[in-house]
């Protein structure tokens, strides 16, 4: 069986403001599923590797704040690996490959593929790591990588020049790195592709190369050392110190999108959400993601994108450097998924003496719950608005439903499990509104 | 003693989202203020009416809807006529007339000057209406008017024809509407204006019109009879009809604001509220309300505002004909001016079996009052943030002030002071949420 790793972390400010720390591009619902409805690149990818991927098992390696979002959109059927710490993509694979062979007690020789977790891609993207694994098994190469072929000599991507003919793979004779324009054109006269950080070895291969880090590769160990690891690429520790590469070619779509540009072509409509183009709109995209409706009018590839975050309007060509803007514009995300369900900021306002409120819409699914938890500096009333639940308020629980209002006082311990998909408008107020001041503690339900 | 008369009504939509029914264009807060602060287009128009007018006292012909927020901008110093009902400014101005009469005890030879109260001019526009009050004393005619000297051969404009000196004023030859741009230049070769429509003429002059349509001219008389008065304008009723007009000519600037394209020529910065405009962007203009904030790049010539009514982004030669795309975008405004304080709809949602709710931000002014009221099918939650009030609830007084919650139910007589500046974060709650689910009683404070 492959063992496919899925590597999923990334900046939040790319596709600001509908990215936010909490949200990665790769968990926007902004692509058409074939029945129609939305999906996010993550989910796209694990849509893709399923049909038309290798047999494989998934496992995503990401963070701590990508863990909810993860099991909200995949469910249960996938693995999940958290680093403890960022550091690079070689101790995130690291950390995987110790959780296959310890957690789910992968064999050495078991082919393991690692791929970015959102490249928007056709279907044969999928059926070419199935040819990566064969060149694998084969014995062609220790380390099995994915070309892509270009249709421009762009300056941004890392090249793979070809050597010998494997059949379906080829060496890798060497790789260049961000060439300019002029050298890609050459480059690929010879038949160069781009590197798709897609990689394919054996389980005990990578296993090996971390044992000249740690003495004991067990996954609780490579978690409990994990800042010993060195804070470097896997193609830096790996990919180029390997005896023997190959690669598979991939001939077909293959796009990053990670600019407003590059997004805004497959978006499956020019208006999503409440939104009007007028009369004298042309290559205009609008992706509303707040309750006020916008209208716009006169404008020629642009891109206008609104959430409780912020709101871009930028020509598609201004997109590529919006990061460095929009830092500091925000100072805590307006919109969160959690394990319990979501949340989206409303507004938030400082009064007099430095007071603060902030008014949320929450909604928490049915049978989950917010743990038992008490707050030191706030206040959090409760408006019930719709479906039941249980609250447990300083150790009583109650059954609560539309109409009822809770006033949660500092100091007092609260839990809330939803029986159906819960609604509640929460007001906080208090001196200091900061997500660090909770103390968890267990309930038994 | 002169006895000025601004018109105010309008509909909200011109210069949408920032207008709406509750607040015409001519209260936006937009336009730079001698001292540097932010004035409206009424305020900006009374400020220079005292600065350089005749000597005159000042009184606003409106309607109920605009009552609270005229007050909240101009305090007591101006005198209010509201019409009870819309129809157009022949009935507005005799109305008027009636107030001035009966409850100011205006004589029937006091001059009358009744202008539209949201040009946007220089200070010479001022000092022409003294120039028409003394052609007016000195008998030049029945009527005179302001001419305003044309700087193009606009079709949008109704133009006066002038005939024989009579010193600083001259006699109207003719009028002639709204021309196409060939006529329009030979009017203008003839010494043409623009009717800038506004009127000088002595009380009794519009009282005894007024007399061929009620035996009773009084104020309470009119009032009452109102619709009996004919639906015509100004310019029909009594311009066109009069014996002898004369006008006096006002060359200096004069614009009409009612497009985000005019609007945004005298805007004091390109950038007014939470937003940041990129390096590529040139000539474009951002209005933000809301505390969502905004990033713009790449745009030239465009207009972005906000408010929570809703959002509009267009090039600047399309803001015109917005009015007719925006109709029906919002049911209800996100803002609006009272005369206890303001309030900004944060959000509202629709639940199952059609169950809803807005939460609103409230501010409610030092010592003025929401009056005691009962709602039929909603519940209101106020948590109270900020300053310090008097509640009111089913009789009973009770000081309230940050920290409280209260949680209103249908059915309860509830009613609410400031002592100080008072916020409060309003959640409504029910099957039905309508402003006209209200029934107001007396209290006394």
């Amino acid at each position: 069986m492959t063992q496919l790793v899925l590597l999923s972390g990334g900046s939040g400010k790319r596709l600001w403001p509908l990215s936010n720390e909490a949200r990665s591009k790769q968990f926007l619902h902004l692509l058409e599923a074939p029945d129609g409805s939305r999906e996010s690149m993550l989910q796209r990818v694990i849509r893709q590797a399923r049909a038309s991927g290798p047999e494989c098992e998934m496992t995503i390696a990401t963070n701590q704040v990508q863990k909810d979002i993860i099991i909200n959109q995949l469910g249960d059927g996938v693995g999940i690996v958290t680093e403890p710490q960022r550091r690079n993509t070689f101790p995130a694979i690291a950390l995987a490959c110790a959780y296959l062979r310890s957690v789910k007690g992968c064999g050495h020789d078991e082919t393991v593929i690692v791929m970015p977790c959102d490249p928007y891609t056709g279907d044969g993207y999928f059926r070419t790591m199935a040819k990566m694994a064969e060149s694998l098994v084969q014995g062609q190469a220790e380390l099995v990588l994915m070309g892509i072929r270009p249709d421009c000599p762009s300056e941004k991507f890392g090249y793979i020049i070809p050597g010998e003919s494997l059949g379906s793979a080829r060496k890798v004779l060497s790789f260049t790195e961000k060439p300019d324009t002029a050298r890609a054109e050459e480059l690929l006269r010879r038949g160069a592709c781009w590197n798709g950080g897609v990689f394919a070895f054996r389980l005990g291969y990578v296993l090996d190369m971390l044992s000249s880090y740690l003495d004991d590769t067990s996954f609780q160990s490579v978690y409990d050392n994990y800042s010993l690891l060195p804070k470097t690429s896997f193609d830096y520790e790996v990919v180029e110190k390997a005896s023997s590469v190959a690669f598979v070619e991939y001939e077909g779509e293959w796009k990053d999108l990670g600019t407003w540009n590059s997004l805004s072509e497959v978006l499956p409509s020019h208006v999503s959400g409440n939104a009007l183009l007028g009369p004298h709109s042309r290559d205009t995209h609008i992706v509303n993601e707040l309750s006020v409706p916008i209208f716009c009018d006169g404008l020629e590839s642009a891109v206008v994108a609104a959430s409780p975050d912020g709101i871009l309007i930028a020509s598609k060509d201004c997109t590529e450097g919006i990061r460095s803007y929009v830092e500091g514009l925000s100072d805590r995300p307006m919109y969160e998924e959690r394990r319990w369900g979501v949340y989206t900021v409303m507004g938030r306002s400082t009064y007099s003496d430095g007071y603060k409120s902030i008014t949320k819409n929450l909604t928490i699914y049915a049978g989950r719950n917010i743990s038992y938890q008490v707050h030191a500096h706030r206040d959090e009333i409760w408006t019930f608005v719709d479906g039941e639940g249980l609250l447990v308020l300083d150790g009583v629980t109650t059954k609560v439903g539309r109409g009822d209002v809770v006033h949660i006082k500092k100091g007092q311990y609260h839990a809330i499990k939803a029986l159906t998909d819960l609604q509640i408008i929460e007001v906080q107020t208090g001196d200091l509104l900061d997500e660090n001041d909770i103390v968890r503690v267990g309930w038994d339900w």
